[in-house]
C-alpha cells in the first residue's frame, strides 16, 4: 500500500549535449560572488573548467575557487570548504564535478553560517538545517549517486573512520542541474562502472522492501531494465550517446526521491558499504557491488516473494516449472552476470576488507529497518565475511 | 536517443488519506481574498465543501465562489470565472475537483489579467502568458487528467466546435496540489473508469513515437502495468485503498511532463477525441477510448516493433515462434479485453458519433505530427468510421 507522503522537486534539470548553455541564464538569478567547487583537477584536462570560467566572467562574477574535492569529501575539508564560503561572503555555490563534488557542495552550503560543528550536528546527530543556506547549482561530470536532484550528502569522517549520508530537505536541493551526458564520456572505466553499479544499487535498495502492490516498483523495474540494457553498451562503447543519456537519466530518477514515496526502505548495502568506505577509502560503488550479492543472498528467505519478481520481470528469468527460491536465485545469478561484464568489484576483498577488518566494519555500519530483515551485527559479519 | 530537455515541476504534493490537513499551512502563504471553483455540487453532497470552507475560514480567508464547472469547461464559463476572478481582486485560486475544474482554474488564472481575449490568445493562437497570473492550489477528487500537476489545460468552444488544450508553463502549475486517495471513491462508476482510460491514453500518447531506446518507454511500461493491475481491482471494488491511491499515483505520472522528455510525441487519439467532445460533449475518458483501437490498427504498420514490444512487455504477450504482426495484434486485443472488463466505450457510436457527423469531426481535429504516421483528414474519417 501507498503510505502517506508529501513529495517536492524543486530542481530544474538542463538536459542534453547544448546544456551548458543554459548555466549564463540561472547564474544570472544569485549574486556576484560565486564558489567553484571541484574535484581533482580534471575539469582542467577536458577544458571544462575553463569553459565554466569563461561563461562566469561573462556574467561579472567574482571566483572564489575551492578544488581538490576528494572522491570521499571528508569532514576535515568540510570544515574548511564551510570556512571559504563565510570569509568570503558568497552569494552562490557552483560544484562541477560528480556525486562527492555536488554532496560536498551541499555540505557547504547548511555549513558555513552553522553555530555548530557541522559534522556533529547534521551527520551525527542528523539535525534539521536551522542557518542560512547557500544556494547552489551544478554542472554533472559523473553519473551515479543522484546527488544533482536531491537533499543527498555523504561525509566521512577518518578519524571516528565513519561515512555517513544525510538528506536535507528541498531548500538544500540544488538550484539547478546542467546534464550533458558528452561530459561524461572522459570518465575512467573503473569510475564508469562503479557509477553503474552505484545507480542499481540506489534502485535495489528502495525496490526490496514491501510485499504490496506498489506503483514504485514498477517504475523501478523499468528503471533497472533500462539501466541494464544501456550499462551493456556503454562498457563496450562508452561513446554512445544512447546509453550514456539514458544511464544520466536513470541516475537521476534512481535517487531524486520519487522511487521511494509511499515505501519503507533500509539501505543496507549503502550502510555496509560506506562502512567500508570510511575504512578502506574505497570506489562507493565498487564497496557496493563487493557486498550487495552476500547480502541479497542474505535477505533472500525474508523477501522470496520479491525476489521471484525481480528475477521474472528484471532479469527474464522464466518461472515455468520452478520453486520459488530457484526463481529468486536464478535473478540473483542473472545479476551477478551483468556485473562481472560491466566488470565491478565481485568480493569485499577487492575494495580491501580483511578478515581483521570485518568486526570493526560490521561495528561501524549503521543498522536500519525498513527492509526485509532487520540485521544485528553478526550478520553484517556473516555478510562480510561470505563476501570476501 | 533521449532529446534536449528542460526538466522543471515544481508542484508540491501532499498525498494520502490524511493529506487535506495540510491545506491550511500552504494557503498560509497566500492572501487574503480566495476564489473557490468547483463543479456541479458532489463535493456538497460529500462533505468536502464544508472541510474546505472551515478550513478556509479558520485561516480567515474571504471567499469568492465560483461553482458550476462543467465536465468540458467551456470558453463563455472561463469568461465569467475570468471577470470574477478580477473583480474580486483574488490573492489566489482553490480548486476543488477533478480535471475539468483544475483546467478551468488554471485557465481562470492566466484569463484573469490578460488583455486580449483568452480563448484567441492560448487556444486559437497558443501564445504564452504575458499578463500577471494568480497562483492555483488544488484538492483533487477524481483521477485522470494529472492536472494537479502539469500547466495542461483543455477548454471548448461549443460555437466554433472546438476542444483544445495549451499546455501552460511551470508557473502556471498549482502550486500545491492534495491527492487523498479516499476522495475519489464517491465517484460515479462510469467517471471513475473513463479517467482509468484516460490516465492509459496519455501514457499511450507518449509511448507511440520513436524506435530507440528510451528510458521513458521502460518507464511508462512500468504505469501501464501498474494501471492495469489496479484497474481491475478497483472495478471490483472501488474502495480498495491499494488499487486507488496506486492509480492516483500513476495519473499523476503519466501526464507531469517526466514521461515525454527526449521523446516526441503527437497526441492524436486526444486530439481525435477531443473533436469529437467538441461535437458531443460526450465525456472524455469515453471518447478516448471509443477511438483507441481502431486509431492504433490504423497506425500500427508504421510503428509496428513498438507495437511488438508494447504486445509483450505490458500485455505479456508471448512471442515465440510468432510474426511480429500476429504479437502486435495480440497485444491490442488483449487491450481491448483490458477495456471490455473495466467497461469503457470501445465504439465512437456509444459517444454519439454519427455517420453524419464523422466529415465535421475530422475537420475539427488537429493533426500533429511527433508519431508514426502524420494523418490526413481522410484517414481521420477512416479511422472515425473503422470505430463507428
Amino acid at each position: 500500500m501507498l503510505g502517506n507522503f508529501m513529495y517536492c522537486n524543486p530542481t530544474k534539470l538542463y538536459f542534453g549535449e547544448n546544456s551548458l548553455d543554459y548555466l549564463k541564464g540561472e547564474l544570472e538569478n544569485y549574486g556576484k560572488k560565486v564558489m567553484l567547487i571541484y574535484g581533482g583537477g580534471s575539469i582542467k584536462k577536458t577544458g571544462l573548467y575553463d569553459k565554466v570560467i569563461a561563461i562566469l566572467k561573462g556574467c561579472g562574477k567574482t571566483v572564489v575557487e575551492d578544488a581538490g574535492v576528494m572522491p570521499n569529501p571528508t569532514s576535515v575539508k568540510l570544515e574548511e570548504g564551510a570556512k571559504i564560503a563565510r570569509e568570503n561572503g558568497v552569494d552562490f555555490i557552483l560544484a562541477v564535478g560528480g556525486g562527492s563534488v555536488i554532496d560536498y557542495a551541499k555540505a557547504v552550503s547548511v555549513s558555513a553560517y552553522c553555530d555548530d560543528d557541522p559534522w556533529e550536528k547534521y551527520f551525527i546527530r542528523f539535525e534539521d538545517v536551522s542557518c542560512r543556506i547557500i544556494p547552489v547549482g551544478c554542472v554533472l561530470t559523473m553519473v551515479g549517486t543522484g546527488s544533482e536532484m536531491n537533499g543527498g550528502s555523504v561525509i566521512t569522517n577518518h578519524e571516528q573512520k565513519l561515512k555517513i549520508g544525510h538528506v536535507f530537505g528541498e531548500n538544500v536541493f540544488p538550484k539547478f542541474a546542467i546534464l550533458n551526458p558528452v561530459l561524461t564520456y572522459t570518465l575512467p572505466r573503473k569510475q564508469m562502472v562503479a557509477g553503474f553499479f552505484d545507480i542499481m544499487s540506489h534502485i535495489l535498495e528502495q525496490y526490496f522492501s514491501g510485499t504490496d502492490d506498489n506503483t514504485s516498483d514498477y517504475i523501478m523495474e523499468g528503471l533497472l531494465k533500462s539501466l541494464i540494457h544501456s550499462a551493456k553498451i556503454a562498457v563496450r562503447n562508452p561513446e554512445d550517446y544512447e546509453a550514456r543519456s539514458n544511464i544520466m537519466w536513470v541516475a537521476t530518477w534512481a535517487l531524486n526521491t520519487l522511487v521511494a514515496k509511499g515505501k519503507t526502505t533500509d539501505w543496507m548495502v549503502h550502510m555496509i558499504g560506506q562502512a567500508i568506505g570510511a575504512y578502506t577509502d574505497a570506489t562507493h560503488g565498487m564497496t557496493l557491488s563487493a557486498v550487495s550479492l552476500a547480502y541479497y543472498r542474505h535477505i533472500l528467505p525474508y523477501g522470496l516473494d520479491k525476489f521471484v519478481r525481480y528475477a521474472v520481470n528484471v532479469w527474464g528469468v522464466n518461472p515455468e516449472g520452478k520453486e520459488k527460491q530457484a526463481i529468486a536465485e536464478e535473478g540473483l545469478a542473472e545479476m551477478g552476470k551483468f556485473m562481472r561484464e560491466i566488470g565491478v568489484a565481485m568480493r569485499s576483498s577487492e575494495v580491501g576488507v580483511t578478515e581483521d577488518l570485518i568486526s570493526g566494519i560490521a561495528r561501524a555500519t549503521l543498522i536500519m529497518d525498513g527492509g526485509y530483515k532487520v540485521l544485528d551485527i553478526s550478520e553484517i559479519e556473516d555478510i562480510l565475511r561470505a563476501s570476501l
